[in-house]
């Protein structure tokens, strides 16, 4: 059993945001998954998708200070800078972090531990809303 | 064909630690798939999963170096710090190397190149055996 | 619907390149697929794959300075260094970038995003090909 649709997210600010909710109010299928896995995959090469603790708020925006630090603008060696100073560190961050989850399907739900959440990691300063693949298989 | 499982670790300490043999021996049908994918995933945001060399345990000590170095604990833009100076390092770790691994089977077994070797990644000071959720697709 | 076969790459020298056509002249089969996911698994530890920017160089440029920058060589810390000052870093950022990936299929074509590619890393200084398992599944 397959099926696949696009999700186009609300916009966010750059940082990381948790869209648990939003994913899976668009899968209302997912009930009908005895075993399976869904994959998310996000078109896009300055936003990544992760997973993470998802009740604290202080969790993500200690990842924006942590990936701002240790993947910082403005490196003298960067030569990719036109579309702004914010560009090549979000194609870096967006490999490092991924751009798609699988998240095993267990009697029509997702199969996380409780404080996990599925973080939108938005790297890049004024984006629009991102488009995600999501595709269930199971049966 | 589908099979899913769950499979709970011993408890280790923090680092990086084999853990090929102890995934596989909870996956004798592996040897009934032909073709297919394993889904390895694990429910929790402080510890984590990759592949790499399986062969010299110094490699595994020189991840928990490296990691420990370029992923600092009290750094003092961290606001997540009450549950103690390991915990939001563990969560950046988890998310830089990921909670699930996707791994190919070919004739009944992983079709890993011969030096890769599954790691559980262990964030945390103090942990219990962490669970993991294992998924089987293939025919 | 399974189909899976081992593709041996060009040797490519220490760096991020482009591999979406290499791989994909070897998937004739692609076009039979109406949704599905493609996996892509590379057999080695000191290289990795990674999605991401397929237009300007100058980001693969980019992302091998940064990596030389952020995982360096001859850390006073590394154990394993008999293989060379390339190694010990190979390893981690293979570990950081990831050893598969994950991307869906819809209409006999891989659903990335238009700016969207496939980066073999190579993070070894003299590499021979390096081999893949591809595994397309299904209907």
């Amino acid at each position: 059993m397959w099926l696949q649709k696009e999700v186009v997210l609300c916009a966010y600010r750059r940082g990381f945001h948790l869209i648990s909710h939003e994913v899976l109010k668009e899968l209302p299928e997912l009930y009908e998954f005895r075993i399976g896995m869904l994959n998310i995959f996000i078109k896009h090469t300055s936003a990544s998708l992760t997973i993470n603790e998802n009740a604290d708020p202080s969790v993500r925006e200690d990842f924006e200070s942590y990936f701002n630090h240790f993947v910082p603008e403005n490196e003298v060696y960067y030569q990719h800078v036109d579309e702004g100073s914010d560009d090549m560190p979000a194609h870096l961050k967006s490999s490092i972090l991924g751009s798609s989850l699988n998240i095993p399907i267990t009697e029509g739900r997702l199969n996380m531990g409780i404080w996990q959440g599925i973080y939108l990691c938005e790297h890049r300063n004024h984006a629009s809303g991102r488009r995600l693949v999501v595709t269930l298989n199971g049966e």
